[in-house]
């Protein structure tokens, strides 16, 4: 069986945009609109047993084109795929908590 | 420094669903601008080196919470964040090409 998970689509907006703070919500959703239709398109082509939508922002988020970009990405069990979150001890969730509640709230 | 990447936003839509496939585009577009909001106020409360956007469709894509959701992960450089691919050897990307151009090109 081929890996399928060893290509992905992207999917760009019309107007350019370095990153998703940078890009215009319009555009933003437009694109989210394309990644569906092109998740379900890739789908009935190659069958994989899922599908990962990734978009990353800035370098640390290991975003190296900086151009707004989603990628789609067919997925196998056991493909060569690895997305990992390890729990970090420590953290002080009352203080996100309150700094959350403290912020500008106009924002959502 | 607190690694901020040990927590992170989930955006959900209000009509329930259970993955991108399962979604109404509506929905899926309204998460996506969603999803930029909460980024926005993320990076100006945290202050994070970066923000990932993930996801997942299915078991193989990491899915384990059957309803739509979408990560919204502040990301620092060398945080405890891990998504790598490895590329395959010995990818037909010219019978990929060959399936595209075969689909029922309505769906895009």
């Amino acid at each position: 069986m081929v890996n399928w998970s060893s290509f992905f689509f992207l999917v760009i907006p019309k107007r350019p945009a370095r990153d998703l703070f940078d890009a215009d919500e319009d555009s933003v959703a437009a694109v989210a609109r394309m990644v569906q239709r092109v998740a379900v398109l890739l789908d009935s082509i190659f069958v994989p047993e899922g599908i990962t939508i990734l978009q990353s922002n800035k370098a640390a988020a290991g975003q190296d084109v900086f151009y707004y970009h989603v990628h789609v990405i067919p997925r196998l069990q056991d493909d060569k795929v690895s997305i990992s979150y390890q729990v970090v001890e420590g953290l002080d969730l009352a203080d996100v908590a309150r700094r959350i509640r403290a912020a500008d709230t106009n924002v959502i």
